[in-house]
């Protein structure tokens, strides 16, 4: 993270404690200033210049607490309190996800939304690095040329990729590209003059679901993503861990058998070996009749097809879950022994099996982990009615760029 | 760590800004007040404000740069910087450290210095509650009974256990004690009018390592203890990572092998029960011919045989720590996995089986990840030449209370 922070700071000399300000406003706000300071531990003095110079540069505006909570202010606590909140189009960034086989772009603004999404489908796996950033460089380009003049500059445009990615902009891996170790920030910062990151798409997506606010706040929240792979978002002590590498979190290729049956990454006896949704159709494949299929990446209908039998109680589908099952099982228990995180969301595409995997997951944990251990953290399924891809990378053009 | 911390703040109310300059001149001092804004954020008029505070409450002190390095400050760059340093004996603290049939006592100052070191040796497995607060409270006592009236007031008492505890107050677990789900906090708190502490031994370490100043400085580092069991502290951010309940790190309870031996902790597979000292004796003592002993904690004597044995090429030691090697590696596989260290680093009394492990070891991660994951993490031995729990103890009563 280091790095992409250097290149926002010199990109605008700003004070430095503006950047924790609104951080804080983002993350808590609407909020007083009185707050504001008790979360900063900065002095009343020097919260009130802080803001009148935001104020003035118009990075945030004040809203009567009444114009929030229009009831409560009649209690008679003297005049209403002036809350701070972000004004959206203070700035602006641009958001892509790439994916296997889609494109999607969308503009983020100064306060976390995410606006309308574009999309574009294209062979990812056949693209040369010239021919995937030109065709990111396009729908970015579209994308910007479509930012009405009253919303002010463009803070940078950040990638999320499911992968490997190195120092937040080297790809070393991605299941969506044939393309290795390329560098996918720097052309695109070279053509659009702005910093460019590259996430990681399940980091994204544990930094959404932290700050959604359907969430009771929690120190250490892991987010396991179930799908085609098996990947993971950790956020620790309230941040998300970014392995200084860029890499970590790869919860997937941790070990449940060794010399077990061969993952995608080249290795042996990997949880995705066992969880991931092509493991799971290719060993389903070879005992029951189901509709042929592209083996790396069964779609949904497939996929949902696989469940569905199990649910029916069919015997070879039903056993495949629960082997799955006992493979996450597990993991987490790994998990759990190294980190203990609060709480632990399963979540992704593949959380339609979960139901059908619960029951030998927790045998699994109870075998594998003393009560003491397993009592400290809470498992449960995380509905996937969303992609939080997009909003994910926004909170964190807007973390280091602002 | 946050009840903890609350305990500490309601002890004595100075402005919480207090508490970020200290800890950063504890950590980075001594150095000038422009660096201390920096590494902070705060505005040279903050800090000039604190420092003053803090001078003339006693808890820092000025310091010529020359007098730090006399030959450069001969330069001609002017007159010589003011630094500031903390002034060890503006508070102190008591350090404890409980292991299997010894207590050890100190006291640390101010600036994170320990003390000479009172041990008393007891059996600690046959302790009930009362012996064991009663055993821990005269040596404590006696430790208090020593200040000089020049030191100024006791911020707290530490406590560094093996084992599991829960929010610094309870041991849910440790091998040292027969006890379980203990709050060894609460009594000592109450006859010394104090707060108190409990850690994990491994965390203490992990913390003392990182601030000892011959590392370069790594924002993610695992340090993992062998010896009679396995343990691991872990820095993350820079941070330490404290689990919400206070356990985490149990590197030891990690599986490599399920439905494998045995372990401590009564499930079976766990890395411990390969590598740990009494896993490694009990399986030699199954097949050589060495010393009897108390299986469950053979001696430093005992262990440096078995070594020694495999150094001078016996087929059956070799193959015990190879095995140990193999289980070894494919934990930190796991580790590597899910965080990325930068750095990890094998210590513990156990490291002196550590070139027997090493090559098996290192053939275990490269048969459990792919390249690039693992190019992401060093791993090296860390010589285990002195007990640094008494000092990461310290360190972690200043880190919260001061």
């Amino acid at each position: 993270m280091g790095a992409a922070m250097d290149k926002f700071e010199s990109e605008h000399s700003q004070p430095i404690s503006w950047h924790r300000v609104l951080q804080a406003v983002r993350r808590y706000g609407p909020l007083a200033r009185v707050d504001l300071g008790s979360i900063l531990e900065l002095s009343p003095a020097t919260i009130s210049s802080i803001t009148g110079d935001l104020l003035r540069e118009g990075y945030i505006r004040e809203v009567a607490d009444s114009d929030l909570h229009g009831v409560e202010s009649g209690r008679g606590r003297g005049r209403p309190k002036v809350l701070i909140e972000l004004a959206p189009d203070a700035a602006c960034m641009i958001a892509v996800k790439l994916s296997i086989n889609r494109i999607e772009v969308a503009r983020g603004d100064f306060a976390g939304g995410v606006g309308p999404v574009t999309s574009r489908s294209l062979n990812t796996l056949e693209l040369s690095g010239a021919a995937l950033i030109a065709a990111l460089g396009d729908l970015i380009a579209a994308e910007i040329a479509a930012i009405p003049a009253s919303v002010g500059r463009i803070i940078g445009i950040g990638i999320a990729v499911q992968g490997l990615i190195h120092k937040t902009e080297t790809l070393v891996w991605s299941p969506a590209l044939s393309l290795r170790n390329f560098n996918i920030a720097a052309p695109l910062a070279a053509r659009f003059g702005r910093p460019v990151i590259a996430m990681n798409d399940a980091d994204c997506i544990a930094l959404a679901i932290q700050q959604r606010g359907d969430l009771q706040p929690v120190e250490n929240l892991a987010v396991v993503m179930l799908g085609t792979g098996v990947g993971m978002g950790l956020i620790l002590g309230g941040k998300l861990h970014a392995a200084s590498s860029g890499a970590g979190a790869e919860f997937g290729h941790t070990k449940y058998q060794i010399d077990g049956p061969l993952c995608h990454c080249g290795r042996r006896g990997c949880i995705e070996s066992f969880v991931g949704d092509y493991a799971l159709y290719r060993d389903a494949r070879s005992m029951l009749d189901l509709p042929n299929t592209d083996a790396l990446h069964p779609s949904e209908e497939q996929m949902q097809a696989l469940v569905d039998l199990a649910e029916s109680g069919h015997n070879v589908a039903v056993s495949l879950f629960k082997q799955a099952g006992r493979a996450l099982g597990y993991g987490l228990s790994n998990l759990i022994a190294l980190i203990s995180p609060d709480l632990i969301l399963i979540t992704g595409s593949g959380v339609r099996g979960y139901r059908q995997m619960e029951p030998e997951m927790r045998r699994a944990l109870d075998e594998a982990l003393v009560d003491t251990l397993l009592a400290q953290t809470e498992i449960r399924p995380y509905p996937w009615d969303e992609d939080l891809t997009l909003r994910g990378i926004v909170l964190q053009v807007l973390e280091v760029g602002t």
